[in-house]
């Protein structure tokens, strides 16, 4: 199963939210008139303009919750890493494995003879685990035989800016194949109830004119459509 | 005039979600069904676990966006030094205070012997604020003069955790009046959009059956409803 | 090979700096003289105080960093869930896997009918990593059919006040044992260079005079000796 | 009195202990190890990668305490800002301002005909502040008629990647004037301490070859030494 990504909720009026709180930095009256009183086409003008220059705070009044599916504990892994943001995550510690669910990388799938010994590992690994439970092994020392590929789940909430952050990095095509797959779907679904928000999103090698790397892959993004479609 | 706070806009059905994320943690399944399977009894039962142990980490997916009039620049001060928060202030860099509008304490305007000097401070520095302007100092430096009562408008949005953490340091009897008005109308604010997230919220006397200060007020809340009533 | 956590660096002279900067709150004077001219009793009386009524924002002008050795992927997964702190990891995706270096866990390696089963899947694990890099696969996606037991390399960095709170949820007896062991380790380490930040460290029942959980382990710590004592 | 800026004290031998965390990502070994084995010229060209590409991550070990003493209330609300970075400030709540030391912005003082304007402001204030207490109004309360202009001390902390981003912003000849001789005075002494950190720091005119406003200041800086010149 690929992952799986889900929007469960998000700020409403998004747009209109972000670009009224930035309006009211240099705006005189009250934070409370504001939001009632702006207006479509400013909303779009002035967030194209925060995009552009970087000036993100404002950002941060709304925010997305995710369900990410069938993800690998490798993924995980990183994604967790994201240090301004909230998981909630299925444990290990406390829910068996009672299957053998797994993510299974595109490079062993698709090469028939890698592919037996990555069946053969999993295969092994479940069976270790459940004789390991049979013989008393509590479930969170019985986990330390599972693999990087077992999937997870988690609850993931981030707000606009440390989204647009998210994407920079985990969207450039030398980010790992997963997280990558993950970010693609969060993009396409925050965009689909925030789109003035995530106008600009991605590596720089879009949104900034250039790659930052020292070895750049050599296949730049050439526009957000390239960005969005589905690997 | 008063600190006045508005609830902007918040996660819509936090209550549920809270719990949904929190479930996950422990049960087998995947993150998307679990926010629809949950039944409202539930709902509580776990809140109130979750509120009681303090595992408050789920809380963090759900956030309030306020706004926040009339309070004075030494509250925004004390307020801004929350970081795990959203702020989107008025900037006196670039808006101009076109009028005298401060906050007045109590201590002073319940006291007609200290009540003039102050008035007479503050008609002061407007003044010199708009001489300082006629005489081509820009904003940003004219404004060094006008005084900690000077109103001031944020946008503010925390996740409920945060809340949380802020409404027991804030809503303290020890804590300055005019910053703990504004606890109490977030606190009040959130209460009805999200009940069980908000249950148990206050100081220790309140939640944890004890003040950790080592002098404490000797006045402890008797109730949520001593809590939130307007001083 | 059990976790081994080693104090790479960390704020000269932790103690006074941090009573230096409570100091300042509350006193006139300059932010630079205050360190000089604090007295080491003083030093003592202030951290003391600010410990036990939970005043702890000035700890965090004291960092620490560490070096962790030998600690499972499934710890590293906890560790750095914990998101005011800082983090280098040794890479999967770049550093290959050379031989099969792995954390058994106690119940495991102390049960003769669980250890073969253990043994038997790390081996064909590291076995499958080897064929799946032999017919072409890159090791970021090899690495899929490695184990949770596999062990990782780690810089962490904390501040004095994460500290305090990382020690109060992972030497909790209910935390997992590997987590709680590196967490030993480095309150060993912390207390020799900063005695006063570290004097009250550890889960509620030996620091708050109770446990919050709904189900105590039943066993509170009965002092800090006895925390701090190799299981 | 100008902004003056003290280090307090630094993580010792910075620059080793960022590149050898930065090397620990990529390379076999143990953490503890790679400190002590790497040698000056890899440290220098390490740091130099990591700043060009962004890789910013393990400059976070490294972390700087300031004495910040004789700026503004104005720009301690905008320092203050930063979230993450920790600070301890004096407190207008508990510790009284016995004269008036105040901050006067430079077009102020060299403007012979605004001048007594600002002074006449500030000698009401401060003898509004006197009466005030003297007819029993608390501190916390009187404060209310002091001025922007007011000074403050604080003990201020950041790690070398929030450094690097608050340089970026506050250095910008953009920046209000007083935090930005504040960013000058910290990245001077930063440097000393830590020249690999700070090799490449400054706003985007300098460090990205060109400036993300919009409307950018037309006096772009032209080197390093020109950033750090005394203004």
């Amino acid at each position: 199963m690929p992952p799986s990504v889900r929007l469960i909720t998000w700020t409403p009026e998004a747009d209109r939210l972000v670009a009224a709180a930035a309006r009211l930095c240099y705006s005189p009256g009250s934070a409370s008139e504001l939001v009632s009183e702006l207006k479509a086409g400013e909303t779009d003008r002035l967030l194209k303009h925060l995009s552009r220059s970087g000036h993100l705070s404002p950002f941060e009044h709304a925010s997305f919750v995710f369900g990410v599916d069938g993800i690998s504990r490798a993924c995980s892994h990183q994604l967790v890493r994201h240090r301004i943001a909230s998981f909630s995550q299925q444990s290990q510690r406390y829910v068996r494995a009672e299957k053998a669910e797994v993510v299974i990388p595109r490079t062993v799938e698709t090469n028939p003879e890698a592919l037996p010994f990555f069946r053969e590992a999993i295969r092994t690994a479940y069976a270790a685990y459940g004789e390991l439970l049979a013989r008393g092994v509590p479930p969170e020392d019985a986990r330390y035989v599972l693999p990087n590929a077992c999937e997870t789940h988690l609850v993931v909430t981030m707000n606009a800016r440390e989204l647009l952050h998210f994407f920079s990095l985990r969207l450039c095509k030398r980010a790992q194949w997963e997280i990558r797959e993950v970010a693609r779907q969060m993009l396409c679904l925050a965009r689909e109830k925030a789109p003035g928000l995530f106008a600009i999103a991605g590596p720089g090698c879009l949104t900034r004119g250039g790659c930052p790397e020292e070895r750049p892959c050599g296949e730049p993004y050439s526009s957000m459509e390239d960005l969005l479609e589905k690997p």
